[in-house]
């Protein structure tokens, strides 16, 4: 049975003036934080202090690499061609070991963004080409991916660490897939019940899906949220109901 | 006498679709490459495929920072907070650092591009602010400023190594500074005449200045241009001249 | 005596996911919105719903324009040339012009944002490329300019019509200047005191500066603000007193 | 017979310090000038500039609308929402409306560019929403549009005049649509070819497909480029013995 499990969350998702999230507070739930690079989000001196933050909370680093799209934040389909996506993937890790170094951390783990995310999941083309920059940069990091999705096997295949993501406040359909967002009941909001679906999540190694049948989900790491009250919330009663289980909340990335 | 000389030139300023500049060429002739990272030029595969030619070229790598500013080629004045501006630099420094791992390079130096060059020789405020991001991201890289210039003094009580720049192309005043460009005679063009002059600075220490007297400028690298024919065959023949008089073309940054 | 006011203030400067500001809020408050025009804020859907906000308000339309600082939210001083500068205006007032032409309303004048504002007051140079540009577009747009600048005299003589703008929560000097942010006493933050302010303003045609004697401002608008709820809340103070006080509220330009 | 037919090519294509394409030459061959509008290419000053050449030439203006692309030239696809998408275009028409009244000119049609040129030949949501956005800022303006595709006819359902475009250097398929660049022969390079192939298409409403059989094209406008030498030749060719056949070189839109 697992023993241990890591929370992550989105930060350093801020612009110049305008604020987003509640990094500061989501700080204290998780143990990894994906920050923002600053081709969906984050301008350099925000990311920075995010990253002064995740410091102080032991939190381990990963880069939240995006496609080149502030204004859509990152949630738009692209069509970049392999070296462009390779090359950018590479520049917005690069940025943040360099915003890391400068606050004597390291960045251990890539997660890609958005529609990059979701694309990646089922374009092999440029799952690759993703896969490729990472390599190149370093072949120490890791890479997180949707639990079950065939970028974890690829990945695997050229030889990265990966991580298996499951997001908490998400159905999943009896194949283990994320139920797609223009549905009804795709996002989940009762915080208790998600703890304790949560808590079956690491203990049972699954979930009820949305027909009503147990799924397996096997994964490594859960997604939280910390961008209002009731996601905050959510969060600190998953890690609440999760440690009064005896289960350790733990970045795979020792410090 | 010095034997050796460095030979620097702007690289990588290619943006997307637009090219600019002749990365090949001129990094037959040039010991060190100041790249673009991606804030007055540069995107990512383009500077990529320049980092891919540096290397071929044994040429040293150096972070071209500048203030955010595409669309004025970062040759605009900007008053930024401190904060940002070292944000800024660290940033610029690790996206590039990350580009240059994935071609099995490192950056060696860092070179402040246009108006930020010519602002930190003498805004006290914003050359402690480059000064802190390059000390925070890597105290091991250089930092390449105007021969003479408060900056390199600067630098040095912060720890930093330094190297002093001459332009090969520009007439000096008496005091040994740059005449504007606003001033006639400031652009110098007969490349005969310029790789003369040159090979004197490095010879005897110093050129002649625009008023007709002798200025010592104490230079550890020249900077010359490939962005045109007749800078590209300037910069040949300065390299020429050099090597005939038996002086090393050579980055102080050893491979 | 003064028997009709304008209020002002700064919307559509969301950008994105990113919110800011509560536009349908303040529209209920102001006669005149400055309306984001992409550079320092406002992303083309974000502006085209605000501007149907306002047009469901009866309000009038302002081209709230800025140096290209989307990070920096056009704060910084940027120095731009004439012509850059010329172009940059007369092309963000064009396209508030489309957007507000979309939904039926015209845009009827032009307020420079942030540091634009603050240089053009004394900024000769930079005060004409921007004059410039207004005429070039349409000269029958009006100018918002610092009440007593000389921004407002030079637009005059060049033929545009101007709108002499006072802060509601401001200090004024004996000079009637705004005091310096950074000193003591600059923002005011007691709403009813606010309030009985400006209507002192628009009565006896001044406020008691930060020295304590009566400063003549000549004000044909006031700004207020409402990106918090105690901003809001002075505006609708502000302009509750002025119209208990048989003053109407009022934009210049007519539907 | 047709007696008149409109020459386009694709227009102030640099960005800031970066020039592409030879405005001022081709300009002395086209009737019309799709200039873009910031989104893909072009920055304001260098707008102003192009549009300045354009009314010497007496060259009647489009608005080159794109995806928001700077890096990427608008060639990557993107998948914006529909109220996105309008607003860009809005936006983009708006801000080249506001340069041209500037110099005294008005913007006479859309033709949108790249990407979303090929994206609402055939995605009728993304073209419904491009159409959308150019009823609401102004009905009069026409769209450039593939000649045979069903932008064309969904364009004029919704009461817009649309003008059919052939591209002078393409090769079509016997259904008359482009062969893809991806195959060979899709480009062609013999300007003389090229010219006698677009007389027939005047003169005999097609030309050979890739096929070898004749098929019918209509259209109203010829896309030439201005880019190279080679296409500055060919676009002369085009021109020069299309007028020799009789045929007048002529913008739809009369000043």
């Amino acid at each position: 049975m697992v023993r241990t499990i890591d929370l992550n969350s989105d930060l350093g998702e801020s612009f110049g003036q305008w604020k987003m999230g509640n990094d500061e507070a989501i700080l204290a739930v998780v143990s990894s934080a994906n920050v923002a690079c600053g081709f969906h989000a984050g301008d350099p001196a925000g990311i920075l202090h995010t990253l002064k933050l995740a410091k102080k909370n032991q939190v381990a680093i990963g880069a939240h690499v995006s496609y080149p799209d502030l204004v859509g934040f990152g949630r738009r389909n692209m069509d970049l061609a392999s070296h462009e996506l390779t090359a950018d993937v590479i520049y917005q890790i690069g940025a943040l070991q360099g915003l890391a170094a400068s606050v004597g951390m390291a960045v251990s783990y890539v997660k890609p963004h958005g529609a990059l995310y979701n694309t990646i999941a089922n374009d092999q083309r440029q799952a690759l080409a993703v896969i490729d920059g990472i390599l190149a940069v370093d072949p120490g990091l890791a890479l997180v991916g949707l639990a079950g999705s065939n970028i974890l096997r690829l990945a695997q295949e050229k030889g990265l660490k990966t991580i298996a993501e499951a997001f908490a406040d998400r159905a999943y359909t009896a194949k283990g897939e994320l139920v797609s967002r223009r549905e009804t009941g795709a996002v989940l909001h009762d915080a208790t019940f998600v703890a304790q679906r949560m808590l079956q999540l690491v203990t049972e190694g699954g979930v009820e899906s949305i027909e009503g049948k147990f799924t397996p989900i096997q994964a490594d790491s859960i997604c939280v949220h910390g961008d209002s009250s009731g996601a905050l919330e959510m969060a600190k009663q998953v890690k609440s109901i999760l440690q009064q289980a005896g289960i350790t909340i733990r970045s795979f990335i020792h410090f």
